[in-house]
């Protein structure tokens, strides 16, 4: 078996938990700072990993906002994946990367051998060999932009073809492919928001070995865990293959909630995103 | 008019070239070394960009080629940015990046204002509002992901569509409606190697007011320089307006000319991409 995948089917039967926390840094809303950006970045992800490491899945780095601080950004970026490692916990890299091959591959090589993440989230548009590279890390986790959660995925993710498909069904279509032909732990980006399209997707990889499935727009961007979860357990979905992620919502929680201390504010969102 | 059109104009009436030098590294192909990644790098770049700038018309450094060696590739790339600017080089960065809302915002501050890069590549699968808050930076230039020199870049790209289109045409005609609604700095990256399409391409833009267009895929890929160029030349296209990239056949073309001091290789390489 695919080792991230083993990693996260032992990990689900430990937390019996799908939350995939987003740890995104926008230092000036953070409510605890220290002395320079990496320190600070660092030291609030500590805080948040090791008072709630018990009920969570994975986490998922998005790289833009470590690059938008420059060499310190990427300094924190690597040791939030040591910290996040340390306590057992797959590091989604959310990268949206894909480039042709062997520029892929040096990318590749960024994301796992330099910051040694776990899986990685990768963009369609440039076509197999583009991604091919990245698939050769056999036991990582990948996951494939399909439909996304944003309002202008419809620009091009709803484009019909000319057979009655839609340009992200073909894309569902060639990750299923790409699952079979490269590794198990190829799987999709399926937005919460889009229920249906959502339902398709998660409908053609039940049929195919239950691809994973990486969901953002839970929270801030309106989706339902509820309703997500029971669509997919009407399909017997494994749930460690499930992956939904909150980000702003739990990290930044203390700014809704301003009548809490900052570590209850965000225990109390991260236990509204519990099985 | 757009700052990075008009800096390019400048410089095309200085040099006369078209040529976009590929600065990506791979060290064990340089032909010289210094301590340590980043002088090497540095090291290199700088020796060929005192050389030759006079015959370039821009740069391109693709960030994978230095996220594959972590920090200290990021250090190389902040410097090898200053080192073209320097030498009034326009900086194209390779970035290909494309995320949701606020993030593809932390992108374009990473690209803009840390790496000072002045034009960028990026990925169109998510949407217009997955690149608008690059566009937001009004003076810089956007090189969106159209038709490939890849093979798999056939995968989706060609795609046709209900309406008798192809998913690369869609994209077309969105970059131009793009154009008109953000910044005339908005164009995009066909490759020469599928000429037709190319044409194709060109001639909606040729009509639309000429938007910038980024060619990969002449040289090592296959593509021929004077069959693009006399088809631009054809459309009436201001030659400022398109980059003609090569990046391995120039900088490591000491490994094909093995009888050539590597400075003379060279220049043996970037005179056959002179107009």
């Amino acid at each position: 078996m695919n080792n991230f995948i083993e990693n996260c089917r032992e990990r689900f039967e430990k937390v019996n938990s799908v939350l995939c926390l987003g740890l995104d840094p926008v230092i000036e809303k953070f409510p605890i700072k220290n002395d320079g950006i990496e320190k600070t970045i660092v030291g609030y992800f500590t805080e948040l990993i090791s008072n709630f490491h018990g009920k969570i899945l994975a986490v998922k780095p998005n790289m833009a906002f470590y690059e938008q601080y420059g060499i310190e950004g990427y300094s924190a970026l690597k040791k939030v994946v040591e910290l996040a490692a340390n306590y057992g916990l797959p590091v989604i890299l959310d990268a949206k990367r894909g480039d042709i091959g062997n520029t892929s591959l040096a990318y590749a090589r960024a994301c796992f051998d330099e910051l040694k993440a776990d899986a990685v989230t990768l963009s369609p548009y440039l076509g197999e060999d583009s991604l091919s590279p990245f698939f050769g890390y056999k036991d990582k986790g990948f996951f494939v932009l399909d439909r996304t959660s944003n309002k202008g995925s419809s620009d091009f993710q709803l484009l019909k073809t000319e057979n009655g498909g839609y340009l992200y069904s073909h894309v569902t279509e060639k990750i299923v492919e790409w699952n079979k032909k490269y590794s198990e732990g190829i799987g999709a980006v399926a937005g919460a928001t889009h229920i249906e399209e959502f339902g398709n997707i998660a409908g053609t990889f039940s049929e195919n070995g239950f691809l994973p499935i990486l969901i953002p727009g839970v929270g801030t961007q309106g989706g339902d865990l509820g309703s997500v979860v029971s669509k997919l357990k009407n399909m017997n979905y494994p749930l460690y293959k499930i992956f939904i992620n909150s980000s702003s919502k739990i990290i930044f929680a203390h700014n809704e909630h301003g009548d809490m201390k900052y570590i209850d504010a965000v225990e109390y969102e991260i236990n509204k995103m519990q099985l």
